[in-house]
């Protein structure tokens, strides 16, 4: 089995040490722009060679994109076109509903899964990769009625091997879904990155008192551009939605510490800590 | 010597932990309300014994107050009132400006010293204190001018043997620092597990979809009303400024987001990352 990783970046590596690892294919191509970061997935062994994409589109049983989502539009109609019979296209992405809308009516659309394996971390690049990061963790399969039941089994025994429990979804549903529990957390953590440097302006030794309360609510605020941009690109109105309800929820709490009405502070806080069980899981 | 722990949860019990690994003291007295959580610091080694709060004032040679805040601030005047002469008096709590004008004229305010080691979890109760929580954390303490020189060099003396960095500063500045650093960040927390909650009433699957991302961002909204109000009212107008900046910079993201100006976006982003050096020290 040879497995192709277009876009070799902290997911495409990740998966490829766990497959490799655990005996799904013996052979991973890499393919990317950055020169550097391929050599490294090699020096690592997480690829064995790293080819152009033409290579990786002929000679590959899975092609894994891993690229960022805006880049994953415009390759994946061309690794559509280029596939052989037996080829299973499957990208990773945070965003579902554009990737699919803009080959729905490929010709080669049913050997195209599209899967959002959910995990990741804030850094980036093969030297980023991890064992067992998919462990216990969801991944989404979105409109998997439009692909062939090989390609299903595919992706399925690949998901599998990660060890991840597959939910499927509609692409609308999955971007909407997202738009709270990822994208929304990414705004919050660099909204309140910005609002601290922004401080330290004037007060240039308060980073010092940030406690480790501090660095996990600013963890994500680490996030790359490359990747988070193309997101907020094409899930722009949810994440709105998403935005909206949380400011909703912000100016009730200061509403609460304005009004110094601290029983139903009491209750808010009470009714936020229910979070504890879902976060327990 | 004889260390009493006045409020025996997460931040006493682990500071009586590594004090007593680290030989600082082989006594340590609990006085609490929850007998159950007592008998828990007992059976784990963390105290020696429960006393009244009469007994651990008349024998120890530290006291340390680890209540709430608003606990802080109806016992510390019968604590400084009953101390013999070469006792200190310590309190660990989050907030400082109310606790210190409270007992600013007490005859015995040089006995006291005024410390935030700014450590901890969500978690809460003797049976949830850890090892090493405060090595190479920041330890602030507040009006030492107003505090004898004995009872700084045993507070340091304390605050050293738990690996920490002390740095002074005014109580003033404390609590508008700390509402940006970290009330902000409960804040934050708190407010973005109210807003999926909220959703998941319609949307019964969705908390299924989280990953560590959002795990990482609600985390502090695990964290209890019984400590976490008497902060907030404490600190309600630093709060409250903290919040407003928090919005403003959440409301120029939205505008970025329906302006559609993602070259903005990615400077937004880049400018965020910036907290990465910070996180990273």
């Amino acid at each position: 089995m040879i497995v192709s990783i277009i876009g070799v970046g902290l997911m495409g590596s990740s998966i490829a040490k766990d497959l490799r690892a655990r005996g799904f294919a013996s052979t991973f191509l890499g393919v990317g722009r950055d020169k550097g970061n391929l050599q490294t997935a090699i020096d690592l062994g997480i690829i064995n060679e790293a080819v152009s994409i033409e290579e990786a589109i002929s000679k590959s049983d899975v092609i894994l994109l891993g690229t960022p989502v805006n880049t994953m539009i415009s390759l994946l109609p061309t690794i559509l076109d280029g596939i052989t019979d037996n080829t299973t296209v499957i990208d990773i992405g945070s965003t579902k509903e554009e990737l699919c809308s803009s080959i729905r009516e490929h010709k080669n659309r049913a050997k195209f899964v599209a899967a959002h394996p959910i995990a990741g971390t804030e850094n980036k690049g093969a030297a980023a990769a991890i064992n067992n990061l998919f462990d216990n963790k969801t991944c989404i399969i979105c409109e998997s009625e439009l692909s062939s039941e090989q390609a299903l089994n595919t992706s399925k025994r690949l998901f599998q091997c990660l060890k991840m429990d597959i939910i499927e979804m509609s692409a609308k549903d999955h971007d909407l879904h997202l738009a709270y529990v990822s994208h929304l957390s990414h705004v919050i953590s660099y909204t309140l990155g910005s609002t601290v440097l922004e401080l330290e302006k004037d007060e240039s030794k308060i980073l010092e008192l940030a406690g480790s309360g501090f660095a996990s609510t600013a963890r994500l605020a680490k996030s790359g551009p490359d990747m988070w941009v193309p997101i907020y690109e094409q899930n722009t109105s949810n994440v709105i939605r998403a935005v909206d309800a949380y400011i909703k929820q912000l100016s009730q709490f200061k509403t609460i510490l304005e009004e110094k009405k601290f029983d139903e502070l009491r209750e808010y806080i009470l009714n936020a800590n229910k979070i504890r069980k879902v976060l327990q899981k």
